[in-house]
């Protein structure tokens, strides 16, 4: 079984990931992002996305009512659908869905992000939390008959409440629960960067071992980022493909080991 | 089975509609409307809502591309995906799909409308068609494992092109297809009025032979709906309730007879 993480940045090949899925002889379901689309969306409908960057030095998008809105219609509605659109036009009988429906992925509110405001540090609350169940049944049910799940947020919180979440996340919780061996996440870059100005820094390789190492010496994002790729890893996928999702064939290439290779 | 049709006007009280579904002991489906939030959303994204009016009478939305956009985001975005979160919140395990998820509802495209134009007759091509099949088989593995599925367009035409079209005629084919003998509309009027400016014309009552000398009777896009009405009734709809979806109890109140049955 193989997730396919879609970054949601506007430079992904969609048509090139699609063509190259249907060429696959193995399991997979797609978990795809749209921040650049629900992004756009939010700023036409009036409400543009608000990033706020907690104590603790990460940084995360504050959603509201109407970030959740925005949500529902960049992901769930306009990212999903065209997405679903392509497969159908491939041969590939997709099943888009949110976590919020069939409770896909169910959840547990944050409590609040802790940040720093006027000299004085505030809890901001929002519709935001972590994954913390999915529905196997739904999705093998869906997979042996034939139909490939293409999941997005937003998710389920503990009162049945549609909330944002990490894709990154979402992604993790999924590997465990179908025990995934191979994860192919792809990104807006050429794979994982020493440095990310220097287009010649990329990591071919990375030991597990490597992983802890590496969260140490990063920030941010990308900070979280490798906490959730040493937890995938930790739990049993066998292979992570981090790989550029712009070029002609992002699948392929990633298979190959064009990108980053975690093992 | 129940096919709960659930207009998208702004006063449908989604909350009233769920929470009467939630006591209902018969299987049933909801297809939804969205026009209200699509139209709004259309107009905010820059590329507002345009309808015409055929030669024949008939009066429709001219959908291009940016209007199948706003209609992913309206209705499998976000009108979907509140209408699937307030069913879980009260305890309708409910899964939101459009027509082109899994190939549920497929169909032909529109040749064009042929429109009057500066005193010519000419025919608009659009992203609009006709529902010819049901996925039978997945709404049924849906329904069999306990989800109740909430439908909405777009559907795929016969290219795997997500393309616009009628609920009424997707709630005929369903029906035919499903064999529901019970039909319930929710509109945001009292039932079927005589004169819709008189809210005292309620009609209680339409026999199945009635409705085609009705169809006869008005235009535009009533005529279109009374033709589904008819093709509902000859395709073995026992009960076909049109009631006020504005009301506390839309649901209980439509099978209580109070708004208009055609049986």
């Amino acid at each position: 079984m193989i997730i396919v993480k879609v970054g949601g940045g506007r430079e992904v090949n969609l048509k090139g990931v699609v063509q190259d899925l249907a060429g696959l002889n193995e399991k997979y379901i797609i978990v795809h992002g749209a921040n650049a689309v629900r992004d756009d969306i939010a700023t036409k409908m009036g409400h543009p996305t608000k990033t706020v960057t907690s104590v603790s030095g990460y940084s995360s998008v504050l959603t509201d009512e109407k970030a959740i809105d925005a949500i529902m219609m960049g992901y769930a509605g306009l990212q999903n659908k065209r997405l679903v659109e392509l497969c159908q036009q491939y041969g590939i009988n997709a099943v888009g869905l949110s976590g919020i429906d069939g409770k896909i992925v169910q959840g547990a509110r944050n409590k609040g992000i802790r940040v720093r405001q006027n000299e004085k540090t505030i809890m901001m609350h929002d519709y935001s939390g972590k994954p913390r169940s999915v529905n196997h049944q739904l999705i093998t049910l869906l997979l042996d008959h034939g139909y490939i799940p293409v999941l997005c947020i937003p998710i389920l919180d503990e009162n049945n409440t549609a909330i944002n979440s990490e894709n990154d996340d979402i992604v993790s919780l999924l590997q465990e629960t179908l025990h995934a061996g191979t994860i192919i996440q792809l990104i807006e870059a050429p794979g994982f960067m020493d440095d990310i100005h220097n287009a010649d820094s990329l990591v071919r390789h990375i030991s597990k071992a490597e992983l802890e190492l590496r969260e140490a010496q990063v920030e941010g994002r990308m900070k979280r980022k490798m906490l959730a790729l040493r937890r995938l890893a930790a739990n049993g996928a066998s292979r992570i493909f981090i790989s550029d999702g712009r070029v002609e064939h992002p699948i392929r290439d990633a298979l190959a080991g064009n990108g980053t290779t975690i093992q």
